[in-house]
């Protein structure tokens, strides 16, 4: 049972009356380590950032979700961009990326979204037939997003060109399994027996989504966004069989429709082993790899993009010469090779201790300055 | 919050008075196809059973849990007995698999056990240090799992020679994962801290468990169970170099500890796409195969092992066309080759339709009778 429940709040005023002005050394960013690494180029070092970067491991987040709930964060520009920046500022990563949750779109959609404690994300009303799809209504990204937008912007303004901004959006199947579901699952039996069962249905929900998806991490691209990362967090729970069947064509419709706009796109997921191959037909200039693969090993599968990964999050835990150990073990495997981008295979647990984040990054940077990646 | 809780109950009364004798027709088991497929044997019939055929999918299963929680049966060799004979009757599989949990070892170790209702394990007094490996209790599995021996001997004389009866245990890893975290766990931190902060006190309690473990399945197979499975379910959360230092030598103690008894022995985890030669080195004449790889690119990577799997085990969701067509795939990936034990790739969930379930074993056998299995 829920201990304590978080009701969402409708998203704050729209697009601040702030002028927004152009970082000014936009050439520096365009040059910045994780950007050139996104694009496979030599980048003078090895970027690192990690997944949850802003999250409950950092007092200065933790300080804010004592006075805010998460959907606040996420509905309240000013505070998103906060604590977005967050990581920047205190951990030295090389990007900051958005803090919002993959879950958003669901509520112009007609999802009734909150975030209940030690459960995570309850949806009221799932999707389960082909009326609930019909009933999906339809969504502008850059109105009933707004929000979101605006704090692309707001980073934007406040990073003034010390590193570039990730833009992400949760796949269609990562955000189908929730939709379907109605929150966080552990076997996704609505969500296969949808697809299983009722395939039209399935591709009627993914097909909105799928255009949802784009049109939102379009216009976090407009907004300022100069990558983008789509989590497919949960895709390895299928066969490759039905990943090629009923998710590579709604996630390549995506990655499709971005491409023109000329940022790089990383695809993500964990547990996909299996799916790597079809991971990469079905689009992203940067494949994520997990733990559970040697880096070296899916970047042989992957040939012709950049990597990002692989350290397991709960090696933070490790004491410091352990946890260098580990890091260099990655560093190793990526060769020097350019195209690679230092990050977990998941995101930072919350307990993890922050000095060894902030280690990390020193690590990953000493280890690299000046070298070939 | 629990919002039941059930309390442990100590075993029940010792080894039973009434006589056990011999099934009338040994060598007809012997003959069984599941045995026959397990050493890799033409079997005239492609053999099937389901991990956790025994649970709450069942009508005949949940009437006695209306009366009894789950450890209660398992202390009760003649309601254990009942529950394992359950499947077998109604559903006809081609094997029975002992009705037990993979923690009952750790309470002669001393460890606290108790099922929560909707939250799963929970064991009071995890082990975190060199001092809580240290006061594990010495187990005699003859005498402080004799409850569950017992069982194994009132099932064998149940079944008469009708089909064989599987013995299993957790392995080391999964074992010392509950033990570590105090129950499930998502991300191992625990467990992951010890094995990569601690590695003598890590090897101390693997090695301890192994020894206990390896105890309990050989009185398993002395009492009369005629194959053995290893269930190493959340192994794959391990990258292969960890798994290698941390967790093969000692998987590997138990299946050198049991090959002299010459019972079949299968080796089982769940995401284990990256590990499969490193548990095929471990040991296991059967290799589980889980869904998320296709099962003739996984026979292909243990390729001297028979294999177990490996439908989805929410395929059982999907209508019966859907079904069949995805218990056919598996059987064309087979391919009629001696060795394939027809499985899901992970437990039954308790709301799979019953009917569904004896459909799949029919569509198993009626696929593969008289062919060269």
């Amino acid at each position: 049972m829920p201990q304590q429940t978080t009701q969402a709040v409708p998203p704050g005023p729209g697009p601040s009356a702030l002028p927004v002005s152009e970082p000014r050394d936009t050439n520096s960013v365009t040059d910045a380590p994780f950007l050139r690494a996104a694009r496979g180029e030599p980048a003078g070092v090895t970027p690192v950032w990690f997944m949850r970067q802003a999250g409950r491991y950092m007092a200065e987040y933790r300080a804010i979700r004592e006075h805010h709930t998460l959907l606040e964060i996420c509905a309240r520009p000013q505070l998103a961009a906060e604590v977005t920046l967050q990581p920047v500022e205190h951990i030295g990563v090389d990007a900051a990326i958005l803090f919002a949750d993959i879950l958003l779109p669901l509520v112009p959609l007609g999802l009734s979204l909150e975030f209940t404690a030690g459960e995570g994300p309850a949806l009221h009303n799932p999707i389960r037939t082909a009326a609930d799809v019909a009933a999906l209504r339809p969504v502008d990204a850059e109105t009933d997003l707004g929000h979101v937008l605006e704090a692309v912007r707001l980073v934007r303004r406040e990073l003034a060109g010390r590193v570039p901004l990730i833009g992400f959006a949760g796949a269609p199947f990562t955000v189908a399994s929730y939709a379907i579901e109605g929150g966080s699952s552990r076997h996704f039996v609505e969500t296969k027996r949808m697809m299983y069962g009722a395939p039209e249905v399935w591709h009627a929900l993914l097909g909105k989504l799928s255009t949802v998806l784009a049109d939102y991490l379009a216009g976090q691209i407009r907004a300022g966004a100069q990558a983008v990362q789509l989590f497919d967090s949960w895709v390895g729970t299928l066969a490759p069989d039905d990943y090629r069947a009923y998710v590579l064509p709604h996630t390549r419709a995506i990655f499709d429709r971005l491409r023109p706009l000329g940022v790089p796109m990383t695809h993500f997921g964990v547990g996909t082993s299996g799916l790597l191959e079809l991971q990469r037909e079905a689009g992203g200039d940067v494949i994520g790899l997990d733990w559970t693969i040697p880096l070296d090993a899916g970047w042989a599968r992957v040939p012709d993009r950049a990597v990002q990964g692989n350290l397991d999050p709960i090696a933070l835990f490790a004491p410091l010469p352990e946890l260098k150990r580990r890091v260099h073990d990655v560093l190793a495997r990526a060769a020097g090779r350019p195209g690679h981008i230092f990050n977990l295979g998941h995101g930072i647990v919350p307990e993890t201790p922050v000095d060894h984040v902030r280690a990390v990054v020193e690590m990953v940077h000493e280890a690299t300055a000046g070298g070939t990646t």
